[in-house]
C-alpha cells in the first residue's frame, strides 16, 4: 500500500510487503526514541491526540513518538468532546479538526467511528482503538517486538511456534495479532483458553484457510514449548462466578516455575499491558521480572517506534530521516 | 488601538482601524496555517491555554494557533482548577499564572470573569468566551470569513447584504458579529427568527444608530437573497414545548432545495458550528456539504489564523513573521 | 549528592551543600523564567506530567519549567489512568511510563507512592506531592523564596528569624521546610498556632536538636517581628464548630494594620497559595496585595526557576545552559 497521506485504520489494510516496511522504518526509529540521537524531521507540524475513550498508555506512546520526531501536540481527552454531544456528526468534528492539523490519531468506544471520523479528516487519520473492532497499532507493535525479539535467536517470523492463552474470545489485541501472523509461512498458533472464551471461529479461520497450523486447547501442561507466549488477561466479570473464574485463573497463571517446567529456554513471554498484579489475578507472577525473555517493557517501548515509523510514512518524511538528526546531550541510560 | 502587551477582552474595543489591522495580519498567517511554510517567531514562548468550561473547538484553535508560531502551550481543563474551588480569587489565579507564560487564553464560564482574571494578570490575555458575555475571537473570525469569502465575488464588508437567523437572542456569536458589522457602511442586516428568540434591542440599535438597515421577520420566504446567511442552533430547551421547537425548526432549517429556491447564486452560508446534525434539529441539512458557498468549514479554519494574528499583534512580532520562516517538508493535501 | 541520574523524593536526601547547588542553579535559571534569554538545552527531551492527583499551579509549573529549558511536555492528569484501576502496579506503570519519556514529575495522592514508582522507574522523578507525605519542591522554592528576599536586606539563610503560622499540624509545607532550615545556622522559629493545630514534634525536634530556638504559641501579638512570616490556610473543617473556627482565623488573619503593628519593616510574608480570599478566612487581607512585602507571587515564580534547576541537574546539562541561548524577541514586562 501507499503510505503518504493515507489512514492506518485496520489491520486488514496490510499486505506482507507494506507490513515489512513499516517493522523495517520502526528499526530505523530505536536511535531515537533511545536517545541515542534526536530527530526534527516534524519540527512544526501538529498531530491531533484525539483520546474519546481515555487510555493513558496508548495516549502517551503516540504523544511521545510524534514528540520524538520534532513535532507538538495537541491533545483532547474523555468526554470534554461536548461537540459531539450538542449532535455534531463524526464527519463536521473530522472536517474541523483536520483543518488544524497534519495528522491524526484517535481512540473512540464506538466500532468504526475513527473509519467515519476519516471520511471527513483531509489529514492521514490513524486508529489508536475503535472499541471492540481495531487497534492495529497495537497488532503492529506486538509483530515488531516478536521480530526483533525472534532476532535476539536467529528466527524470523516465518515457522514461528506461539501460544495465544487468556480470554482470546474478547482480546481484540490477539484477534489482529492472528491476523498479521497468517501473512507469514508455517505459523504454529496454540490457543489456550477456557472453553467458553476460545477464539472466535473466523480467526480461527484466518489462520487455517491460510495453511497454519491450530492448536485449540484449555491446557497449559505440554503445550508451552514455544517460541513465544502471548497472555492476557482474565477478565472475572465474563464467569458466572468468582470461583469459577479463580478456578480458569488458577490455570491460566504463569510463573517461574511454569516457565520452568513447560517453556524452551528461549520462550519469550509477551503481554499487551496492563497486567493484573493484584494476588487473585496474578497472569504473570512479577517473579518473572528479572526474566530475560519477560519482553513486556520492551514490547510497551516498541510502540513507540511502531507510531514514529507509521507518523513519518503517513507524512512522506521516513527517508528524510538523518537530514535532521542531532546528538543527545543530556542524560539518558536507554541504551 | 496599541496590539502588544494588551488584552482582547470585548469587540467594543475596536474601531474599524485596529480590525483592519487584525484581518490584515490574520491573512498573513495563511501560508504557514495552510502549511506552505513553518513559522517559529514564537520558537520559546509559552501560551497558558486556561479552559475552566471546556470547548475542545476553541481550546485547540488557540493551541494550533500558538504551536504554528512555534511557541509551546500549557493547558488546563475544566473543573480541574482545585485552587479557584478552594476560595482563590480570579486575581491571585492570573497573578500566579501569568508570572509562567508569555500570554494567555481563557474561557470561563462566568461573565466578566475573564476582564476580572486580566486585571491580575502581567501578561497579555485573550479572552475565549466568558458565558452569555463576548465570545471576540469567534466575532473576529467571523467577520475575516465573510471579508474572504466576499473577495471570491470581488466585494467587501461595505455594503454586505446579511442574513442572522436561528436563536438571535441567546447566542453571544450574532451579538458580537453585529456590533463588528456595524463598523462598516451600508450594511443590510435581515433577522429571522422566531418572535420570542428575536435580536435583543440594544443590538438591533447598535445597528440602526450606525445608519444600517434592519429587517425583523420570522419567514425566511423571500428573505434569503442576500450575501452571506449566518445560520446558527435552534435550541429546543428554549421553547415552552417539542411541538413547538419542532414548528420553528421546521421553519429555520436550511437545505439544498431553499438554498435554490431563494437564495443568490453567490450566497456564503456560515455556521458558528458545532451544527446539530440529528434529524429533529438539521439546520444546516448534510445536502449542502458539496455546495462551494458552505463557508462553514473555511470558517473554523480561519479561526486558527485569527488567532495566530491576535498572538502576534499582542506579542508584538507581527512584522518579523517572514525572519523566522522554513519551507514545509512532509505531506500536506491543505492548499 | 550526586544528582545526574537521580531522583528528588523527599527533603530528607539533602545536606547542606547540595542545597546550595539547587539554589545557586535556580539562580542560574532566572533570566530565562524572566524572558530575558530563551534557552534550548533540553530540545528534544520529554517530561512526563504525571498528576493522578490534579494540581493546576504545581502541575503547570512543572511543565512550564520543562519548555523553559526547551523540552516537550506530555501530560496525564487525575483518574483518567485506567491502568492503576484495572490492578496495574505503580512498578510497572513506572516501567512503561519512563520508557518513554527523560524525565518525571508525579504528584499522587498516596503517601510513598512516587519512592514506590520510583524504583520502576529508568529515568529520573520528581516528586510534585505523595499525600500527606513530602512536597519537596514546594520546600526547595520557599527556601529558594526566604534566600533571595533577604538577599535584597543583605541577609542570608544564617540568623534566619522566621515565623511559621496557622495550621502547622497538617500543612506539609510547613514540615518540609523546618526540615531544610534546620541545616542552616542560628535559627529561630516561632511557630504561631492554635494548640490543637500546632507543629508535631517530630519536626520541633528536628529543629531543637540542631541547636536552633523554637517558640511555640498561639498568639500573634508581640511574636511577629521577625524576618519572615510564613502563613499557612487555617481550614475550618479540622475544628469541632464553625464558631470555634472563626475564633481562632479571627486571631490568625494577618492584614496592613496587624502588619504596622507587630512587623519589622522589613519583614518579608509568605503563603505557599492558593490563599483563601472569602470574607470568613481572609488569612491574608488584600489590603497587603501592594505591600513590596509581600512575596507570595515572587515565591510561586519561584517554583519555576527551583524545578527548571531539578530538571537541569536530574539531567545532567547544568553547565551546558549558556551554550543554548537566545535572545527573546517578543513583548515581555517580566523584568
Amino acid at each position: 500500500m501507499k503510505f503518504e497521506g493515507n489512514h492506518i485504520l485496520s489491520v486488514s489494510q496490510f499486505d506482507r510487503e507494506s507490513i515489512s516496511r513499516i517493522l523495517e522504518i520502526s528499526t530505523l526509529m530505536a536511535p531515537y526514541a533511545m536517545r541515542k540521537k534526536r530527530c526534527h524531521v516534524l519540527d512544526g507540524a501538529i498531530l491531533s491526540n484525539l483520546f474519546f475513550e481515555p487510555s493513558t498508555r496508548t495516549r502517551v506512546s503516540f504523544g511521545t513518538a510524534f514528540n520524538l520526531l520534532g513535532g507538538f501536540v495537541r491533545e483532547t481527552v474523555g468526554q470534554e468532546n461536548s461537540s459531539l454531544s450538542k449532535g455534531e456528526s463524526l464527519f463536521d468534528t473530522a472536517r474541523v479538526i483536520s483543518g488544524y492539523s497534519d495528522v491524526i490519531a484517535m481512540r473512540h468506544p464506538t466500532m468504526h467511528s475513527v473509519a467515519d471520523f476519516a471520511k471527513g479528516s483531509s489529514v492521514p487519520v490513524i486508529n489508536g482503538g475503535d472499541g471492540a473492532n481495531e487497534h492495529p497499532t497495537q497488532a503492529l507493535l506486538d509483530l515488531f517486538t516478536i521480530q526483533s525479539e525472534m532476532a535476539r535467536y536467529d528466527m524470523g517470523l516465518d515457522g514461528l511456534n506461539i501460544v495465544l492463552m487468556g480470554d482470546l474470545k474478547h482480546g481484540r489485541t490477539v484477534h489482529s495479532l492472528s491476523k498479521l501472523i497468517s501473512l507469514y509461512n508455517n505459523i504454529k498458533v496454540t490457543m489456550i483458553a477456557p472453553t467458553a472464551l476460545q477464539m472466535p471461529d473466523s480467526v480461527v479461520s484466518t489462520l487455517t484457510d491460510a495453511g497454519h497450523e491450530v492448536v485449540i486447547t484449555d491446557k497449559i501442561e505440554g503445550n508451552l514449548a514455544c517460541d513465544v507466549i502471548y497472555q492476557t488477561r482474565i477478565q472475572q466479570e465474563r464467569f458466572a462466578s468468582k470461583d469459577e473464574a479463580d478456578l480458569y485463573r488458577g490455570h491460566f497463571s504463569l510463573n517461574r516455575k511454569i516457565y520452568q517446567q513447560y517453556c524452551h529456554e528461549h520462550t519469550v513471554i509477551m503481554h499487551p499491558l496492563p497486567r493484573d498484579s493484584r494476588a487473585e489475578a496474578n497472569e504473570l507472577d512479577i517473579d518473572l521480572n528479572d526474566l530475560d525473555n519477560l519482553a513486556i517493557f520492551r514490547q510497551a517501548q516498541n510502540g513507540v517506534l511502531v507510531r514514529m515509523a507509521l507518523f513519518a510514512l503517513s507524512l512522506g518524511v521516513e527517508s528524510r530521516l538523518s537530514h535532521y538528526e542531532k546528538p543527545v546531550t543530556w542524560y539518558t541510560n536507554k541504551y
